[in-house]
């Protein structure tokens, strides 16, 4: 599968609640930098996979997940990926309008299939200046 | 340059304020999801290399920025690498003693030198829980 269509199967699965297809292209020995703690990171795909459920209680009080723009970097064996997102509810985008989750992913081809291995979900800390 | 000593001579030059050091691996195309807004990144070296003295202002304040993690998947032509820095200042580290600033870096073979495209700070928000 290629790297976009993979990103994009993925986000599609997060806005429908779909764990399974959320998980399906992910590394055991995944790392992901959440937007809530751990300050250190989500180690392995199970801890990954219990991230989920509260994101998706959240999204069903009516949140977005929506890619807006994606660019992917491709090697032969080893790819990253950047994204922005409309994720939020209809009255956080009234207050922050341009407001969108960064997103940045890693991917190692394995067994001649794309596996993501780092994922790193922020926003912009709007709280102070630097 | 290997990828870690690249990475590991950045974060010196960033915590010493020497900009064109922090620079010197950087590409014109970069793409910077900086731990402040712009909300869709800072697009450009120009734009990047912007972003440093007001930090470097903040740093003179007291700051550390140590890597106390580095993680890199290296492949023929494309890499990514995460770490986890102590950047902070002593009230802050007081405050919350874990707090670590997560980095996700993108790095592309140009020219058989590496040179680093995309790179995505932030902080962990504690600030709410999902």
């Amino acid at each position: 599968m290629e790297i976009e269509q993979l990103i994009r199967r993925w986000a599609d699965a997060v806005h429908t609640g779909d764990l399974d297809t959320v998980l399906t292209d992910h590394g055991d020995d995944i790392v992901m930098f959440d937007v809530p703690p751990p300050h250190e990171g989500v180690r392995g795909l199970a801890a990954y996979e219990e991230t989920w459920p509260p994101f998706f209680a959240w999204q069903a009080t009516g949140a977005s997940f929506e890619i807006v723009d994606v660019d992917v970097t491709e090697g032969e064996d080893v790819a990253f990926a950047w994204a922005l997102l409309k994720c939020g509810t209809p009255d956080e985008f009234a207050d922050v309008p341009d407001r969108r989750l960064r997103l940045t992913i890693g991917l190692a081809k394995r067994d001649g299939r794309w596996v993501v291995t780092h994922e790193h979900h922020s926003f912009a800390d709007t709280s102070q200046s630097s």
